[in-house]
């Protein structure tokens, strides 16, 4: 729904018309895209709380640099809805994170002003260092680089590799560290603590404190003494305050902490910054949510906060007369806790998705049992391994996609060990709306060529608790479990828990000629199909594999020796997923069969829900149908038979 | 070959040995660790320099510290001979890197004081907070954890990662930084100049001669002055010390730094610090090489130089009465020259491999355009990814098996913006004597799940020339190259280079009713396969892929149409790999065939020559021979018709 745009706003098409506007209109500007913003995202969805919070910001940094000469990079790029708007999007602004329509991040087909396409934290300082060392390679000196990063994303490691390569990089490098204390949830860690230090001055309080009366002491001796007292002090506060700077350690010049929403002040402040070339850090201190209080005050909650009323704050809510089933990251957050109830050894960690994963659960009920590591998929993978090699089993959940930045840490330290590390991967498939960066769209592929590992994937709430069940016994190895964003198809899933042995898959149907083979939640769609198919007279088998490694080879000779036809469905990529571990079966076994493939092709896929790109990708309950008439089974005979 | 071990170091067979002997015997015992390192090295191989660094620390942490109960982790591990030596491990010490032997890193399988098995950098911190967060939680209160990583390692994101966590968690951990100034190369990057800069107190020195006049003025007025005076100076000195630390800022309390070569000393300050709770880190300030005059001169020979002798230094070479073929990294190092030359967009760009992928001869060739990051894989790829969205084209060359600490990057900054970035693997398949923490066995099925990408492996010197050629034309896009370790198998390599249509394969002989693809350099072992089976009456085809993706389609329709058996031959993992590509191609084109896929099977292989690896794998020479024969073959129409 496309919503009018304020006074000053409405003609602002492109950063050049921003600056025709003069310094004393930026105010009003500010507030006339946190007014579009707010009135956008109350009826259409979408981030919400980090693009409030850096307006100011988004409009300082158009006004005062070239863009899109000047290159300009957002990390994540959920904060960026301010600078889609400045930046002739304004109009299609209501399309956002629609099938078809705006990415919810930057992205560089959409727009030249969008120089690095982003989605997961933490990269926009090499992004915006390696168009610096390009720039500084073809003679641009004058050209602007500029990497807006929070504290949040600062805490993954390769921002920190990248601090570590701008210091000594003889660029035009500017970091705008935009402090709201916050990543998705509450940020966490030592940097936090340090950056809350230093915009309250803490090291130079502390020690002040100490030589404080030593100082009063002198000045009191007399006029001269005073004199050299005064000097003392101004010298420690300017070298105390410079050399105890992280990012000053790190070689870069620290300019702040300044306030965030003074945009007149971030304009004088970006001008001079401008003219100091190397590698320059500018703290601002924002607040996530800014003008609109309820955001402000519950920030986890408004980060995304779905439709909601603008004016009564209250979030819209579907109504359902009858119970609905739940989401399988609640399933996860109330089986850990019952688990780890039963099992002192079970443990839970997660990098920054407390709320996402619904871990939050645990760390509240559990708090020495829980861990939010902060962005740190990483260190969350190796830290889980350390644990486990104490005898710990620990629920390790990173979002699929989130995960490939831990591949190496699930290999080295937990696949070569043989640590009982169990691996959940939430929003597996497709994640819906945030599109391309966030689909977890390769984890099978990618886990699948691990050896020791366990991969596995519940078709429905009780298959994943059964799972989870499974993975924290005695001995189980490293454990991948990986289940889809959103809800689940029981409403009656607290049920008793079973193990479920390791690398057996189920039969859901039997049937004639064809059988479908499905791993995890996309196997409700092939019910769909099937009972479709039946109305038909079409009887396709179909069996959930459950785990793609080991795969169960009993069933899958049952398959082989009763069906020549075959249909695997996966919500994962084609290249290296389920259906070439039902090939690479059927070829080690000299089988002979029909075997089609249906998953996510050899492409990146665009944003949409769910269904939207099931269907696209033809493995929707539809795209499975068709599929299974199109392999020319005899119809008739079923039907006359019938 | 074993070696006599000395006077006080042939009794200890483990730390408890180790304590009964004095303080003052400890020096002794370090010099004679040193040199049994040394005589062993010298004669069986490994690695070197990394050891001899740290001879006295290892000597103090298992002489303070109650280990196995007290836990110990070795980042990388490589420096861990004097640890393996000391603990149970002295005799058989000359297998080390030998097939069947001990292992060149610590692993938990060896031994129960490795605590955690490593080989990749920079996952110490993460592994010994879960031991101590596990301790933690098990009350037992008095278990130390200690880190061992060096300066190095500390630039990899992950260990920051792990810092940030450790510093706000309850646990008993220290962290000893082994500051030597060196990765394998020289390390690089901001961090390092900062460690530099405690280590010469710059801070605290530029401070002082900002206000030492105002002290010096201040002591001329009178005693009580001058008393304050001091006050000021110690309270100066104290503060500015602790507050101006990169780690305090971090919330890690920060001690030394200190000699780590003054084994009496360590001993005294590993006690105290045993007694201070909280997360602690150590700065060890060490030569890397030390008490080897050669190694300490040239530190980046010496961290593993092969076979030497050890009274003259001489580094022994077999040497060959003909020229032999170079090693594949050399290939990219002066190929990736030649091609600068006349392409001026090619960048290069290493994570501290600058002399193990021979990038070092480009950065010294053109300093401007090629660039050790530190020990940082993600930044690495992401960095080139942003040069690539500026029109560069950056050349990025990672071991394959440290390119699994950026799959995300090639996923989310390089693939899914089709940036032309090339990433080149060096130590592809089979790493040798490193072993399964070094094996680059997953890369063909981790890239090749991967839209946007090429995936490409050279067979030979000439093929490794051309792809590079290949990859930097214009609008190649993300083109993956992946080659082994070690040396080619052409003596005349250097020769003009031309470009290779992208997913063509080639053809490299005819042959009758078994058809052989290989991908990559063990193609060559293909070749020998078929020259002896020809001897014996076989005729095999023989294809080299050249590319998992695209597969040459026209290529492959031929070899399915004219074959009905076939053979893959990959030095990579099965699942998901080239074969499983092949068997992609054969079910959705409906080709029936009998496929034998060759590679590396589902299984954590150990150390060893490659050729041993091949054989135990069975995709050797021999074993491709065998498993020709295995299929069935008409021997003898062959032999008759000849």
């Amino acid at each position: 729904m496309q919503v009018p745009a304020g006074e000053l706003l409405q003609k602002i098409n492109s950063p050049s018309d921003l600056k025709q506007f003069s310094e004393d209109d930026l105010e009003q500007i500010s507030q006339e895209l946190r007014q579009y913003i707010i009135d956008v995202v109350s009826v259409n969805g979408g981030h919400f709380g980090a693009s409030l919070g850096v307006v100011e910001l988004t409009t300082a940094l158009h006004y005062v640099l070239n863009t899109p000469y000047d290159q300009l990079v957002w990390d994540v790029g959920h904060q960026a809805y301010g600078h889609k708007i400045l930046t002739g999007r304004r109009d299609n602004f209501h399309t956002n994170r629609i099938y078809g329509g705006l990415s919810g991040f930057p992205k560089r087909s959409e727009s030249e002003y969008d120089t690095f396409g982003v989605g997961h934290s933490s990269t926009s300082i090499s992004a915006a260092l390696g168009m610096a060392v390009a720039s500084h390679y073809k003679g641009e000196t004058d050209r602007q680089h500029v990497a807006v990063i929070g504290d949040g994303a600062m805490t993954a490691g390769m921002a920190f590799e990248a601090l570590n390569h701008a210091g000594i990089a003889n660029s035009n490098l500017l970091v705008i560290l935009n402090d709201n204390n916050m990543s998705i949830d509450p940020n966490v860690g030592a940097l936090k603590e340090y950056l809350a230090d230093i915009t309250t001055s803490k090291p130079y309080n502390s020690f002040r404190a100490d030589i404080g009366y030593v100082l009063a002491k002198l000045s009191a001796i007399g006029p001269d003494a005073l004199k050299y007292a005064k000097k003392i002090e101004k010298s420690i506060k300017g070298t105390l305050l410079k050399q105890s700077n992280l990012f000053e350690a790190l070689k870069f010049r620290y300019f702040g902490p300044i306030d965030g929403h003074d945009v007149k002040h971030l304009v004088k402040v970006l001008r001079d910054l401008r003219d100091i070339p190397g590698p320059k850090l500018l703290h601002c201190v924002t607040v996530k949510g800014k003008g609109y209080a309820l955001a402000e005050k519950d920030q986890t909650k408004w980060h995304a906060p779905g439709l909601f009323d603008k004016i009564t704050g209250e979030i819209k809510k579907t109504y359902y007369e009858k119970p609905q089933p739940p989401k399988y990251q609640d399933v996860f957050g109330h089986t850990i806790i019952e688990l780890a109830e039963q099992n002192p050894k079970i443990m839970g960690i997660t990098p920054a998705m407390p709320s996402g994963c619904s871990l939050n659960l645990m760390m509240k009920a559990m708090p020495d049992r829980a861990f939010d590591v902060g962005i740190a998929e990483q260190h969350a993978v190796t830290f889980s391994a350390g644990l486990a090699s104490q005898g710990m089993v620990p629920f390790c959940n990173i979002y699929s996609s989130f995960m490939q930045r831990a591949f190496d840490q699930v290999v080295h330290d937990v696949a070569i060990q043989k640590l009982n590390v169990v691996l959940c991967l939430d929003r597996a498939g497709f994640a819906g709306a945030d599109g391309p960066t966030h689909h977890g769209a390769y984890d099978l592929a990618y886990m699948r060529c691990i050896p020791n590992l366990t991969v596995s994937a519940p078709m429905n709430e009780e298959e994943l608790r059964n799972l989870m069940y499974t993975a924290q016994q005695e001995n189980a190895g490293p454990f991948v479990i990986r289940y889809p964003r959103g809800n689940g198809v029981m409403v009656d899933w607290q049920r008793p828990m079973k193990a479920i042995p390791v690398g057996k898959g189920r039969k859901i149907c039997d049937g004639e000629e064809v059988a479908i083979l499905s791993i995890g939640a996309i196997g409700n769609e092939v019910v769909i199909a099937t009972a479709e198919l039946n109305n038909e007279g079409y009887y396709p088998a179909h069996y959930d594999l459950r785990f793609v490694k080991p795969l169960d080879e009993a069933m899958l000779h049952e398959v082989f020796t009763k069906y020549s036809k075959i249909i695997t469905v996966e919500d994962g990529c084609l290249d290296g997923g389920a259906g070439s571990a039902v090939l690479e079966f059927m070829a080690d076994h000299k089988y002979q069969a029909e075997v089609i493939r249906l998953g996510i092709p050899d492409a990146i896929i665009e944003h949409g829900e769910q269904p939207e790109l099931w269907a696209e990708c033809g493995f929707d309950a539809a795209g499975i149908a068709r599929t299974v008439k199109k392999m020319g089974l005899s119809q008739n005979r079923h039907i006359i038979a019938s």
